[in-house]
């Protein structure tokens, strides 16, 4: 380690990346962010990309547009592959070595089939702009391909729509769904009408939102419910096929699957120290790993505690302050200071469900409807990066609130759906 | 045919196939559009998004929400194979024949390589949306490639961009290459200077815009060079390889090669009547095609001439114009009257270059720089399908110019690039 300026590898550009190096920038460190992607996503918001709400730019800013103006930070594309904590390098997937003095892995987590990978092409899951724009694809494309079976033959295979999971982001999307079938596309078809179509929910334990207090799972369904949502509790999904999923006897037609119910940590927590069952490493007090108290794990891929002793969850709201706490430690120790233990300080939960419609956990004050929703809507257009996205994301907000219309309605890429047949019938008079 | 409602089928949803479809729109016909994509595309905007300047929502539109409220028009995604025009059918992929009374094929024009179609994976042409997805792709990627390669090793391979084609197209595409690299970028990266990015435009004939005048050649090639593009005109191509351009004897390194020189009229163009050298239908007077006077080309696809005798250009305003004459000439017909054969009236040609830089031609008068610039933004705002993408295109637009900054910098798929090798060797400080 030299003298002057320690370097600081970030791998991840997520929240907990970000703010890391965000806290860094103005330090006499020299700060490198590796990422496979050029941006980071803002991913609260992924399922309105998904619902073809907002447009893929609108959400996701160049990590190196973000850190433009920090001299001392540098930015690196590319896929980390592993690490030597001897050599201290990290160790990258083009064969390049890259050194540092301080780690701070913040590499996330994506979705797990709970060892049914095979359905992963069936019901994609939303973690990645790629991701929203495969579900935007299948989900407007269903509409496609049933218009056009109708005009040929006078009929179509049922228009459901599966959400599997039943956390915030099934929740999302769900009701998204809903609300695009029932008003964005009422009356954009001629031979079909989408707001036939069924948004049908599962989730395996007796409540959506289960990490949200009772009530407020119970306001969720009931405005799931009124936005035309079907909802499935106590519900196990045990095949996924093409074009219909099976609920133990019962096979429910599916014209589009989508998978909100499993996350699993990045496989590189495992090449770093012991993790938990769910692939989380099990950090220290100061979110360092177990002998290597220059190596930092934050965000989902980290197991922390809260101060009551219950397990974090894994929300942007903790990957920023783990970012911003393992930054400031760094700074403490170079001036010679002592660490200080993180300290998660909650703020407040909210998860939205639709036009209006959301659920709020702020301690003993729970909010619903409404009221919740805007907030919702005011801390997510605070939070997102860069003035730009803000202002046009408000107009496309307004605009839709308005009109009920979905700007994104594109449909890039194939024109085939798994699982849809097309009809082989003419279409006359 | 019905004496009712007779049917219009018209594939193709550009701008040809669009402005048929809204002329007919309030009359008793029945009118069905086919189109493989479900969204029309606003194609002169198209290098703003393979230039990250705008994102493919602001451009496109579905195709049906622009027919939403004419309730006699419906939309079928589907790929047409072929016709029977003895039994007045149109045959799609899918298996479908639709039947019509009249036909419109507006089905437009795609590149072409001269027969050189293994040129095709090596330098991507312009057209649809995923084509200029794919050209951002590469751009971005091309510099965060050569960061990376430069902080391994201290240095890059030359970052050229080589855009093939000096007509409008290449012209938009370099003017718009040369300001990401000198403007947007100049301050992103820490190893590159991307200021020092070269952007050649090859051109055979010995002036770009060759359909313009001879002094607005002139003006744009000025202020093409004043924008940092290298202009070559007189010189062939001789071969595409994966990571540099030949041009006869000298062999150019290309960090990126973008194809903008030929175009190609669709294939559906033969299966109907006799083509001209390019592909094109050579039509009536009226745009029917030679003892067919219910089927209609239109656009890219029609070899027409103008008043003057010349063969009439591929540009929007022509497509625009023939697709309502050919809708009127359908209404008089219903009506008992007879049909008028179309004349173009040409309100003048634009072609932009760059921030306040770009030509116009009006007959006599001739503009070059700001002034032609404004107008060029003024009418394609005014054309721009959907009042919301006008607002959020102004909004995006005002930011960049006062910004320089482009807020569609995404990478989305693979993060290889062909012919650019990755450095193996470590980054250490």
């Amino acid at each position: 380690m030299t003298v002057s300026a320690p370097r600081v590898v970030i791998v991840g550009g997520g929240f907990g990346g970000l703010n890391a190096a965000l806290t860094l920038a103005r330090h006499p460190v020299s700060v490198v962010v590796i990422d496979r992607k050029n941006h980071h996503t803002f991913q609260p918001l992924l399922y309105q990309v998904a619902t073809a709400g907002l447009s893929p730019g609108e959400i996701a800013a160049p990590i190196r547009g973000v850190l433009r103006k920090f001299s001392n930070a540098s930015v690196v594309l590319a896929e980390v592959t592993g690490f030597d904590l001897e050599r201290r390098v990290v160790r990258t997937a083009s064969g390049a070595d890259i050194a540092y003095d301080y780690l701070v892995v913040a590499a996330g987590a994506t979705h797990s089939y709970f060892g049914n990978d095979h359905w992963a092409p069936l019901a994609p899951g939303l973690k990645t702009i790629e991701d929203a724009l495969e579900i935007r694809r299948r989900v407007l494309l269903a509409f496609e391909l049933a218009e056009r079976e109708a005009i040929s033959t006078g009929k179509h295979a049922p228009l459901n729509f599966v959400v599997i999971g039943g956390g915030p982001t099934g929740v999302e999307l769900a009701g998204a769904l809903a609300e695009i079938a029932r008003k964005s596309l009422a009356s954009d078809f001629r031979a079909i009408d989408p707001r036939q179509t069924r948004v049908i929910l599962v989730e395996a334990l007796p409540r959506v939102l289960p990490t949200y207090p009772q009530d407020l799972s119970e306001s969720a369904r009931l405005q799931l419910e009124k936005l035309g949502v079907e909802v499935r509790l106590n519900t196990r999904v045990t095949a996924i096929e093409p074009g219909q999923v099976r609920l133990g006897e019962t096979v429910l037609p599916a014209a589009v699957t989508l998978w909100a119910a499993g996350v699993a940590a990045s496989p590189l927590g495992k090449m770093l120290a012991p993790t938990d069952r769910y692939g989380r490493v099990v950090v220290e007090a100061d979110l360092s790993i177990p002998g290597y108290p220059n190596v930092f794990v934050i965000g989902d891929l980290a197991s922390a505690k809260g101060a009551d002793g219950k397990p974090l969850p894994g929300v942007a709201p903790v990957a920023m302050q783990q970012g911003r706490a393992v930054a400031r430690n760094m700074v403490r120790e170079m001036r010679g200071q002592t660490r200080q233990p993180f300290v998660y300080v909650n703020k407040g939960t909210l998860a939205t469900i639709g036009r209006a419609a959301a659920v709020a956990d702020f301690g003993r004050l729970h909010l619903s409807g409404f009221i919740a929703w805007l907030l919702w809507i005011f801390i997510h257009i605070l939070y997102l990066v860069g003035f730009r996205n803000r202002v046009l994301v408000l107009i496309e907000w307004a605009w839709a609130y308005v009109t009920y219309q979905r700007s994104a309605r594109l449909i890039t890429g194939s024109t085939d759906l798994p699982g849809f047949d097309s009809s082989v019938t003419n279409i006359h008079k």
